[in-house]
């Protein structure tokens, strides 16, 4: 690691990357390679002597870059988004620059610092309440991924009841979500031993727009409490990941309050839509909340991975996952003025990846982000517009943000004959390596999801998108 | 996100990171500031409006800097070290300029294939048994820390023995480990619902030169047999944390074949030191392992995070850990013919780190690696060497590697005298901001821990780092 070798040959890979950004658009979105093409064509052992970065840029050209999937391309609408930015680039070189690992305050204070800072500003821009500032007894962290940040939540509220009622209850806990709740909840519940029986995943209908009703959720509580279990835990979510359905937090808030139950909120995507006056409505109800989370990796213009989580009570948290090994002591920890963000999270070691988040939000500002995200709804609703157009089409979910699902509706056909359909329509799409989708099923429909949420994607991207889909529906019909 | 603006910035950000290593001996190792430092030197809020790159910049120097501990100062000797370099840099920079985020195979190929490759390169260059190689039932994958590491594989461990027991025999399962085992042990055992008291951290020796041995395993197992328990898994380690000890791998492993129990070797730091022929004696016994770990983030030159762990057997890791839902459903996932790394791993989304780790193998070389490993423990030993000359000086326990565990001892002082006194020691050569070590604390004495493992560490530093201990030394003495 010297100085300037650095300064010469990070030069030349800020080219590099600016470059790709440049022609971006000229790859295939979804990668065109078959399973075990890379081997092909790299050798099969570490080199013993140095090659030369210009060889190892050619080879990133040739052999890596066809095995990417661009999410960064303007074309990209599958899953959901996951921002790059100027500004979250610069935030993670400058964290990689630094490479400090902050498990303790002490290991860089200004790493645990900036981090309940910075949680702090983004918590008011989102109007959380106060119980999840750092100056009470909660606070945020930044955890890699929403799965983690569910994961240690639910390990929380499992310590704390088991703390009263004994270890060997575990069996007896029970958590709570819906059937269009994360696939996170039910690895959490498999990682913290909650038994599969006991995870109740709760049926949406169509006529609820697919939101987890409060009276499903008295039910199966009263029914379990009937049967002698515990209700520990539910999972609600605001924006799911199918169809971007939002569950109604107040009222199943004040259910989890009846029962002594944790509330946890998962906003991994439509959080970052709420710092919109018009969209916080979707929050209402927070305050009911013991934890919340979004994702500022996903549509917040942060570089992955950066998922905030906010808690109520960090002593639940800290209760759960510290310990204190006699050389990771030293005085300020002892001395319990500062937080050790060790104690919060799976991991020990951790980056400094509250750089990225304070830099998008001092490089773009409030405002800016803010017309970020109306944007990217805007040209989700234009899609909407040119779909419900188009007769041979249907609009499955009602648009909340930056989702649009739909597919295509031939009369007179059976429902598998349009699923297969709408999956050969999807393939076609995929394949063509212009744009990239996913899909998911709902109440047994096979239907694709568009979301608006990359960077660089404009009215034109949009527009070419649907006349791409026009186009293969029309050669699938034909051909049908 | 525009190709030219990320250009000019990037370009500054670059100056800025090779400037701050330019200076980085300018710096206080360990970060000087009091707790809560930063609150008074930051708004309240986020800004509304967009600020320069420069004004940002000049904040991290006048506000975060100053609360940096810098872990890449060749004055750091603290814990173990977290490498950077050009290389791992470079990679950082590409995996965030592509920003794409791998749980399937097909959201990015080359991600996936690049990771199995160049594990596979990595386990060829420690000779480990080919079982975990990717070609087999096995396979290697980067997790983002060694706590993450064992954590799966405990999971692993303890689910496949469930299905065979059933769920309820959760609280008779028993993990081993010996008192020097790393905390993460402990953690992932919280975490997986092990019972605390059925955690076994066997007592070591220092005549044993705190090595596990295998009689006390064969005792604790015995007896727990005995008493209706479940033998589940042992965690051996390559260099622990207190004094870098080495378990016996051969033998321990020979024990938990006979009782059917997953054996994990932890080699977190010490296991960079194997891709040396001279030292890789210390892995013998590795192919008893079911799993096995090492930070490349540690001490091989990739930032951080990269943890590689292989497995023997990868179907156990994703039967606990897979989730298959809808909306992430694919072809290549669904035709087996790919590996899927959200399944091998807590989190779903992943970073694109085997770029970082290919790029270390490759603009360095082997030989180049090896050479770096073998020059910090010369001036390990050399450092020994001064410490050895001082009579007022004791090395504590054996050096393996690149840590040195020594203590000021004068004659006829109490035991609890010569603790307090090496505190203070660690205090003053900390406090002088000139370097950074930590301690530990083995058969009751306080210990102080010299690890030289900074890429930037040179001869010089470690001599002036050995003056500024005899020189505190004197100070103390002479007060007291």
């Amino acid at each position: 690691m010297d100085a300037e070798q650095l300064r010469e040959n990070a030069h030349k890979m800020v080219d590099f990357i600016a470059d790709y950004y440049k022609n971006i658009e000229t790859f295939p979105v979804l990668s065109q390679v078959e399973p075990g093409y890379l081997q092909k064509l790299l050798p099969d052992s570490a080199p013993m002597q140095p090659e030369s970065l210009q060889a190892v840029l050619q080879e990133v050209e040739s052999a890596i870059l066809p095995g990417v999937t661009h999410w960064q391309s303007p074309d990209y609408f599958a899953y959901f988004p996951s921002n790059s930015s100027v500004a979250g680039f610069l935030g993670e070189m400058l964290s990689a620059g630094i490479n400090m690992v902050g498990f303790s305050w002490i290991t860089s204070p200004a790493a645990t610092e900036l981090e309940m800072i910075v949680l702090d500003w983004l918590a008011n821009l989102l109007n959380l309440p106060q119980h999840f500032l750092s100056k009470g007894p909660g606070g945020g962290a930044i955890q890699g991924t929403a799965s983690e940040a569910l994961l240690v939540v639910l390990l929380a509220s499992r310590d704390k009841v088991l703390r009263q009622v004994g270890k060997d209850a575990l069996r007896r806990l029970v958590v709570y979500g819906s059937d269009q709740t994360h696939s996170s909840l039910q690895k959490a519940c498999q990682i913290a031993g909650v038994h599969p029986e006991n995870l109740r995943l709760l049926r949406t209908e169509r006529c609820n727009e697919y939101a987890l009703s409060p009276e499903s959720l008295t039910d199966a509580i009263s029914h379990d409490v009937a049967s002698g279990l515990i209700p520990l835990f539910l999972c609600a979510t605001v924006g799911t990941t199918s169809s971007t359905a939002v569950d109604p937090l107040l009222a199943l808030g004040k259910i989890t309050k009846r029962y002594g139950i944790w509330f946890h909120v998962d906003a991994a995507y439509a959080g970052s839509a709420c710092i919109c006056p018009e969209y916080r409505h979707h929050l209402n109800g927070i305050e009911e909340a013991d934890s919340f989370n979004m994702n500022c990796h996903k549509w917040f213009l942060t570089n992955f991975d950066c998922s905030a989580l906010w808690i109520k009570d960090r002593n639940a948290l800290i209760q759960s996952l510290s310990t204190n090994p006699e050389y990771l002591k030293n005085k300020a920890s002892q001395g319990s003025t500062v937080i050790d963000y060790k104690d919060w999270q799976i991991p020990l070691g951790r980056r400094f990846r509250s750089l990225k988040l304070w830099m998008v939000l001092r490089l773009y500002g409030v405002e800016n982000l803010q017309s970020y995200i109306r944007n990217h709804i805007k040209l989700a609703q234009h899609f909407e517009h040119l779909v419900a157009q188009d007769s041979r089409f249907e609009i499955v979910a009602t648009r909340t943000f930056s989702l649009v699902c739909f597919r295509l509706l031939p009369s007179n056909k059976t429902e598998e004959y349009v699923n297969k359909l709408n999956h050969d329509l999807l393939d076609a799409v995929n394949s063509s390596g212009k744009i990239f989708i996913s899909h998911t099923v709902l109440s047994g429909k096979y239907i694709l999801r568009f979301v608006v949420g990359a960077p660089l994607t404009e009215e034109r991207h949009v527009i070419a998108a649907w006349k791409l889909f026009q186009e293969a529906a029309s050669s699938l019909l034909e051909n049908s």
